[in-house]
């Protein structure tokens, strides 16, 4: 497979533009009445088009039957191998809640939890308290400094937050204190290399610190943490793909895992409708729109297939304004399949379509999971896709003489 | 991916016979009148014949989306992977030449160019002379010694020309004299290592040496020098695929990647006549062929879509004769695509034949790239032809017990 090194060294910033329409969680499995999938029982006129006027395929995200977590499945589309990159869970917890972290920063996940008077956890979710509670214990444990590091304490939901450490020098190789069982005193933060000593001392003593804090306040008495991270130092694409990007997405986590790659955040609205307005607004200063819809995979999980399918329509309707701007490359695709039936992320393919002045149609008439398995494309991964987009873009040279 | 070590344990020898039929530059892309290909366009019963045959796919000869140069192309059609083999430029423009470098054997690519008084690049390629002008400089500079090192000089064409140091324990990581634009000076030849320094010198002598020499010949009056890079020392295809190859071409460069793994070159005129006369002659000889057939790659560039039509059309009506003689694997397919409509290499898939007695026959009836795009192959890399050529023609043993 050819690396972020090697296609760095054949891109060409051009004024052509690429626009990558993600349709969260969109592959999906037939309905057990119909048989039809909810792609294929959407009447979706524009993106049959599209896959008419271009080249189709079935995308593996990571790799055969691995089910795509958010993140991976958004680095493949991004061109970064997510066998390779990976963003911490830490780290990912805390663009999920808008948090700006910084370079050198370090992350973890936290729960309130519940101790018996031996220190035993006995709830490792302290009976899921309501975000407001959980905001106010944050408050009390924010802004403290350690030996010199800042601690922020931000709550997610319920009984969840994120703790962030700030100083010269963390190390993010930390093992857990979160043991993910009852019945077990909390672990002590401990060091997995010799350089993570001073990080794992300013944990421990930050957990002292909550454990003091919050003595008085049973059930949330005590806190737990997993998931160390670094904010990630990945190349950016305005290096890699020579590109300009920006993305347009309102959700945190798919806006912090745009500005992780180096895209330009846009501001945006949380409809379709909002979204390809900032499209049309901003055509003229980016060659890169990353834009992504999050209803068909809020749909799959809650298991409401026509719902999913409403949404799939929604996009279609709106598509006439993105593409009458003629970008020169449009690609249609998924980070995943969220499934109604299976009302979560799935392993299957997903599908794909790439339309350009240069591709070679394929003789696909409508864009649906079985149509885009007997594309030209065949079944390839999700790490191919940005290749193949520049390249129709005219922005790849050629390799070798 | 299975690696050139691994298969060179399950390989071989055996009395049956591979061809490996290249037609340079094969895959296109519609006509805008018709939608058709040239391959689409060409009447080719011969080798619809093979596709019905055979099994059919569609290759892409280094990866998704790259546009293959002449070397990474024909070393994916040779088994090698481009990912990882690279023929380096000034070795490929001395190969191009049918410039018979040796083992430790330097190269660099070569400009004669014009500098004003203060010493400035005013023209990087000196007007252009005329090769005649160039072969009669280089025969100027050729030939010299610089502390016992050996330096060779041959006009490529126009202001074109390669040089070779030959000599002990020379370094190839040399950074270019030729600093790729004008009205700045040229470079130093800069050593990227410290085993390097050596041949800087000698490289910067050279460059010193022609410049004296030519110091009167404006506009012609200094060289430029870049890519420098070792002749290759690849495995051959004798240890790595227990085969004895030949090679049926008439261009250097393709003659020069063929003998660069370890093919022998047979004599043979520049038609595909002569071509498939030389195969018929040397049939019993040798049980791999690789027959390069240039004409459509040359027509695709020149944008020329119907002579490019009939080149592929005059390899078909020449198949019979190879197809005659019955050899057991017979393989067709491209090094990369050259749509006419493009005038230039280009990363759309090429189409791919295999024909052979144990091949699983896949109902494709023609060849074609929409047919071929439905082929059981699918698409897949490269360097997986010549395992699958080697399986079919029962040379390779079984992986493991």
């Amino acid at each position: 497979m050819i690396d972020l090194e090697q296609i760095s060294g054949l891109a060409i910033a051009t004024p052509s533009k690429i626009v990558l329409l993600v349709l969260d969680g969109l592959g999906g499995l037939p309905h057990t009445e119909t048989g039809l999938t909810e792609l294929e029982t959407a009447k979706t006129p524009n993106l049959d088009r599209l896959a008419k006027e271009g080249i189709c395929g079935m995308v593996d995200p990571v790799s055969a039957g691995i089910t795509p977590g958010s993140a991976p499945g958004h680095l493949a589309l991004f061109g970064y191998d997510p066998l390779r990159f990976s963003v911490g869970r830490g780290a990912l917890a805390a663009v999920g809640i808008d948090f700006e972290l910084k370079k050198g920063d370090i992350a973890a996940r936290g729960n309130f939890c519940t101790l018996d008077q031996s220190g035993i956890i006995t709830d490792r979710r302290a009976g899921r308290i309501p975000t407001e509670k959980c905001t106010e214990l944050c408050q009390l444990l924010d802004g403290i400094s350690i030996n010199g590091v800042a601690v922020l304490v931000s709550p997610v939901r319920e009984h969840r937050f994120v703790v962030i450490f700030r100083g010269e020098n963390l190390s993010s190789e930390l093992g857990d204190s979160d043991p993910q069982r009852e019945g077990v005193l909390p672990k002590a933060v401990v060091p997995l290399s010799t350089e993570a000593a001073r990080a794992a001392h300013i944990a421990n003593e930050f957990i002292a610190n909550a454990r003091d804090t919050l003595a008085e306040r049973y059930p949330t008495n005590m806190v737990i943490l997993r998931g160390f991270a670094h904010y990630p130092d990945f190349p950016k694409m305005s290096e890699v793909f020579s590109l300009k990007p920006a993305a347009i997405a309102s959700y945190p986590m798919y806006r912090g895992l745009a500005k992780v790659v180096g895209m330009e955040l846009l501001s945006t609205g949380t409809t379709i409708a909002e979204k390809f307005a900032t499209f049309e607004q901003h055509f003229d200063s980016y060659d890169f729109f990353f834009i992504h819809v999050k209803e068909m995979d809020t749909a799959g999980e809650d298991g409401d297939f026509d719902r999913k399918v409403k949404a799939i329509e929604e996009v279609d309707r709106a598509l006439p304004r993105l593409i009458g701007l003629n970008p020169d490359v449009i690609v249609v695709t998924a980070d995943h399949s969220t499934p109604a039936v299976l009302k979560g992320h799935s392993w299957h393919p997903v599908p794909f379509l790439l339309r350009s002045k240069w591709c070679r149609p394929d003789g696909v008439e409508e864009f649906s999971e079985s149509a885009c398995a007997k594309g030209s494309l065949g079944r390839f991964p999700g790490v191919d896709i940005m290749p193949l987009a520049l390249a129709n873009a005219l922005k790849l040279g050629k390799y070798g003489a």
